[in-house]
């Protein structure tokens, strides 16, 4: 087991959940796909994620996956299972069962019923009561989970929660929070940020101060050149490998559709067997496959240029 | 097993989740629950609703509370089981195993990401074909859910999908609701209509065309007699016996504090061992539980007069 | 000019904006309407609130029925005028304009776009600004304005904002708000907390704390009554008049449906012409008018055998 | 007064308001702005939209600066005016006077509170009859309307509202809706479809059937250039071109940021005086500022790579 720490950096890729077009579970998919991720750079894996349709698996696939994935990892680098659930118990369950099977760490994201700077610290800590000494990353979506989490409670959980020890940022707008949580003063300890939104903001985000990207965008290999160019302070060249992969990023980060183009362009790519999305959910029209692929040519070319 | 169908009137009561002051589940509280409802004149049970703390339970407790519920039930009257979840495999998985088990039917609740009328006659559809011939109860709760379903998208489901029996009634305000769906033309087949919001407007349900209720208001002999007297066009009697319950029925009706209500009244009766809540939720302040106090006094003086 | 202070308590009815039959301003029925909350025992009245249909007057109507309004008052009690807009320029030139003309106060809501604390005691500073010495009413309507305001974020407010002398309080559920405000060393000064939903829940929040009443119920008579008799200590003669009105204040508290009943009975009792709301809005059915007449003749009945 | 029809095509610019660094209107910079923008090649103007703080603004000033802007327009193109309201009274008194002005259209947003089908088209056909022959713009924007209008919605305005005669298209995703929009037998006349979100989608929405885009994005240039070329089948060269701004129009389409980075980009091309926004609002940190910066230099490099 490799575990998540407040050191964590790089690349954490959100894993899709592959299935067969009848919507059963494609483990050798899967396998593949660790491969792929790990080959492109990959410093850790996010399973069970928002787009990893974790919604639609029963309770036993969830455990399948996830053990799968880590059996394929083997220890390399840390996995991170979203535990999200609407109570305690179910939560607690499942992040056990997945540490014991080798997990690196846990991600909460707050329900949608959280309204006040309080209820969310509260939230969080009870949370943490349940979990015990599990590491744990808080999700900061609002786009999806409809909860604002400023900074300052954000300051408040990693200082009295001390299995808090990354952020998932994907607040939108979301640039100057970074700023803030990277000032002298607001954090009481240095905690991971990685960042989201598909890595739409990924070289000012890096700029700002995080410590790299936790999303899913079908190009790992973008994320993991932007995030050590910026990091070896080489901003020109980062920026102009982002331009190119920016068409597609930008096509993407559509709520919804997004993970349909991310299948899509991984099936396409060798990486998954098909692009099926279970129900209620549905692919690509072929309108939007004729965008991806013209998307695809112009950033080959686009890259040959830069090389 | 004793099925749900369209003839469903009377009172189904939403079971609460008994716990011990600990948190664990409390079956023997659960035993003496459902003998108090049957004895209260209830003519059906619904488990795991909103008001049942489903989301607090793990599957295996859910299954382990349903299981006991079945089995002091034995076949009397029908247990409905909410079973809405995020995505179908869940849903079905929970389904089919109540089912086994001896369910009448079950619940199914809109998800907040439905908006447009073709999208929640979709959601349904498609429940419908993962559940097979499995009768259900669409819930039709705006407050919670934040999903509106016009009265001509229940008549699209009901009219299309054949195993939707019974619709739980609980827009707000929804008289008029009820007035059109049990106009002539409206639907092609005559469904169960059962109203919730804590029972809050029974009287005027009843005459508009309800069957009877499906909530939990702490009281089932209060709906029993109201759906009764209003059935047999005793409207005068059972606007009185309402009014004297009228004001507990206000205050239990409070959005998240309903249930402490509830559960603080059953443990009053003793019915169940103890009110305790899952966090995250609480039971009521003493100034609360003084509140209540002095309403059931009146509630009972006034029942004096009444007879 | 009559000036809303922290000492402002008893009732303050909402007013509502009579129509003719054809959508124009009943300025002679706005004069019986004044007259009638007068008689009725209304301590202040409050103009332009979102029972008012504010939002469907243009800015000239708004203050012609302002003036109108404090012409017939004439400096016997004060009057508040809602001033929620979605921006200050707008909010202060309405607030000028309606001080000048004689108003005792205005009342601001939080717009929907508030998230976190800090972003809602920023937006009540800025206002502030904005309106200069002018005393203003923080409208706290979470159901309509979808803004939770916790007790800390309030206690902000007050403290920092001398000009914020009263609250409307209809969070919901709510009683525990009030009796944590009037907890020693929560707020720096008392401030006057007038209670709104309909009066739904009077006799609690009087014993909670509250100075009285600002919303609209069509009887004010039961709403002078319950916060005198609960400010004399006779509870339960509060309680045998409250519950007398309840099943009519309950019908009354349906949201988007209460304006309709309001203005019904308001014109049954001969205190407007006409019951018309203007469109987007609807008058009740035939049904509902037969329901609500129903009531009547029993809420009579009962106020006959208390007496 | 050039008249809005359903053949508007081009660049309609969402326009700004400016003002001075104390707030008050800066109607010298909105001369320079609207010369500006026409010289950009903009074939219509809008006024009052939700990036141009319509709601900061007192209805006085509204008038004043579209009368402005009409004055210096002098007929050379449409003018559109944002009258979205929350009553149609007001709604229909800022538009007839911004008709009698000279505008040649008004846009209407749906309000937050319709939910359902027949709710939106009521609102629209309501509207209409308060507009009597003035043709409007439907606004598709969910992601701040909060209201997702279906294609069937929007067939069912389009077919049965004459005055109707324009789509501003920025649902998100939105591509297929387009498609749906433009295939035979969706609607019974053809009408505009122009888009917004910044121009985030131009090439494929152009692709899709659009007839251009009505955004703001602070150069026009590339819009007006992007649609032209799409129109002359030119693809490669306008996506080019689209690429090449794409990082600032990423950057600028962050809500709320947004207005912020479009005002300065236009300070800094001398169009405004300053980029001042108005409470609550607030500009570009010095962070932010040289992040856009860096954006317009390469910007600028790569347009010169481009010829």
């Amino acid at each position: 087991m490799t575990r998540l720490t407040e050191q964590a950096q790089g690349v954490y890729v959100i894993a899709v959940t592959p299935f067969k077009p009848d919507g059963a579970l494609d483990l050798d998919s899967t396998d593949r796909m660790v491969d792929f991720y790990l080959e492109q750079g990959a410093t850790g894996l996010t399973a069970l994620g928002m787009m990893g349709e974790a919604p639609k698996l029963t309770a036993q696939e969830s455990l399948a996956v996830v053990e799968r994935i880590l059996a394929r990892i083997d220890g390399r680098v840390p996995l991170v299972v979203g535990v999200s659930a609407p109570g305690f118990a179910q939560m607690a369950e499942l992040a056990t069962k997945v540490m014991e099977a080798g997990a690196g760490g846990v991600m909460i994201a707050p329900p949608g019923s959280l309204k006040t700077d309080d209820q969310i610290v509260t939230y969080y800590k009870q949370a943490a009561e349940f979990l015990g000494d599990i590491p744990f990353v808080l999700q900061d979506f609002p786009l999806v989970t409809n909860v604002q989490v400023p900074v300052s409670v954000i300051a408040r959980i990693v200082n009295e929660v001390p299995t808090c020890v990354c952020l998932k940022h994907e607040d939108w707008p979301g640039l100057e929070k970074i700023t803030a949580l990277r000032a002298e003063g607001t954090l009481d300890r240095r905690i991971s940020i990685l960042c989201g939104n598909g890595g739409l903001f990924l070289p000012e985000e890096m700029a700002r101060g995080a410590d790299g990207a936790m999303t899913g965008f079908c190009y790992p290999e973008m994320m993991r050149d932007v995030v050590r160019l910026m990091q070896d302070g080489q901003s020109d060249r980062a920026r102009d490998l982002f331009d190119a992969y920016l068409p597609l990023a930008r096509y993407e980060q559509q709520p919804g559709l997004g993970l349909a183009v991310r299948k899509y362009v991984l099936a396409k790519r060798g990486v998954i067997a098909s692009d099926t999305i279970r129900r209620p959910g549905a692919g690509l029209t072929p309108a939007a496959k004729a965008e991806v692929d013209a998307m695809l040519t112009r950033q080959e070319n686009r890259l040959k240029e830069l090389n």
